[in-house]
């Protein structure tokens, strides 16, 4: 597969990469960052983080926002950051900043003019890391977080995909499209009316249909600012709470006064994050 | 003085902050951001270190890039980050990015058509400082740093002023503006021709008329990455080092294999150079 490498900075002792790739899956060209520990080694593969980011966002405003690298390089865990949807001239794009380029949703868009580009659910959860795990010196060994949208994303990829991804965290999430004014925008252009297809995008009513021994399903930790002034009418984190405590699924929402919306709320507890992840990736 | 809150972040249980006011030694509306860690009340006041960014930036590049509030809020330290110059459309401008708006330099400029805005020295040194003592839970211990040509700033600022400042620290700084083509443009256009009205901004020149007890002047860290593309010919340090060395002062200049220019490397130095001047603010 074609992969170019943009741009390449020494962080941590680790290397801050950015690579464009020809992507199938997406039809287009794509961006991805990639920060490198510095014990990866073809010797030494190392688990990695999937991060994906919110609306507006590319894949660059973690790496530069977030302040990850410092204990990702202490973890020894690679992170890759993913565009948020796909990119170029020829995708179909809306004036609007939560529709098209900058607004993927994390999902396979089944309506006209969406279609041919919008399936970010397949890149995110197969292709990106099928072409990570072949070029990069990790193992696979995953594990997956967001923001927003992103830890939408994040929450919908993790659960359809147990064991695939080891553990789920989310800062400030979309829970649940069936139950917000972005979500209905979004999937009605990208799903159509129906409300039925929509369920398998809505880490809700993903949650609400776990049964049986929960015990071995990846955990998720969510974390949430109470200052966010998405918090009431988008996010609704304890949607999610609410539906994990009736199926005993291992979840912790832990909320904090005064923090916002923004990364200066992921920067402050991304730490907290990445050794959740490391716990279970390391395990 | 008039002042006015742009932007309030809860960052590290701290608050990240963006203000404008009126300056009276810029004569324009200027813009700075400040971090104040949670240990700040009007009972207990904190030290400041003072930021000073390079060429290009403004008072947001230090605030979002380098990751410097974790530890700022771990040692109990304000940050103060000025921007680069003076702004606003009355301001004059050169389209090069290495003279005029983004391009100040930290000094007092004499020549025409500069002279009436462009006084970044005072401002950084004396003006800003005041309003800084006058308007937050700071006390009066001030350390300075600085990038590139903030490095610059840093440097002659701390070196002109002691014991104004009790520390200087530098990432990858212009030691030397009478030697580097950067110097000779920006100091030509703002100082004219005669190079011996340079040297009071020229750090190694400062240096080398230092003379007796250097012991309780303030110390400086310097820190360089080897893969910077404008080290060999804009930046110099060994310059400095020698110039130091020639009279005892105490200075500290670390090198760093493969890192470059970026903001990759102030975040992964950054909290060095924090608990380097915590050592001599706290003393």
């Amino acid at each position: 597969m074609l992969m170019e490498r943009l741009n390449s900075n020494k962080s941590f002792g680790g290397l801050q990469q950015q690579f464009e790739h020809d992507s199938k899956v997406l039809n287009c060209l794509m961006r991805f960052s990639v920060y490198l520990p510095p014990q990866a080694t073809n010797e030494h593969k190392v688990p990695v983080l999937y991060w994906l980011s919110g609306l507006t966002c590319s894949d660059e405003n973690f790496v530069q926002k977030a302040g990850a690298q410092r204990m990702a390089a202490e973890l020894g865990m690679a992170i890759v950051m993913p565009d948020t949807s796909p990119r170029g001239d020829d995708v179909v794009d809306d004036e609007a900043y939560d529709l098209g380029k900058g607004a993927g949703f994390y999902l396979n868009a089944t309506q006209e003019p969406w279609a041919k580009h919008y399936q970010m659910y397949d890149y995110v959860a197969y292709e990106l890391p099928a072409l990570i795990e072949a070029n990069f010196p990790v193992n696979n060994k995953r594990a997956i977080s967001g923001h927003s949208m992103g830890g939408h994303g994040a929450l919908t990829i993790g659960l359809r995909n147990a064991p695939r991804f080891t553990s789920i965290s989310a800062f400030s999430p979309i829970v649940s499209p069936l139950n917000c004014p972005w979500g209905h925008k979004a999937l009605t252009h990208y799903l159509g009316d129906d409300q039925a297809l929509w369920v398998k995008y809505d880490a809700v009513e993903l949650m609400k249909k776990i049964k049986g021994d929960t015990s071995n399903l990846p955990p998720i930790k969510v974390d949430q600012g109470l200052a966010d002034n998405f918090l009431e009418e988008q996010l609704k984190p304890h949607l999610l709470l609410n539906a994990a405590n009736q199926v005993n699924y291992p979840i912790e929402l832990n909320t904090h006064s005064g923090y916002d919306h923004s990364y200066f709320f992921i920067a402050s507890f991304i730490d907290e994050h990445l050794q959740f992840h490391a716990r279970h990736l390391f395990k």
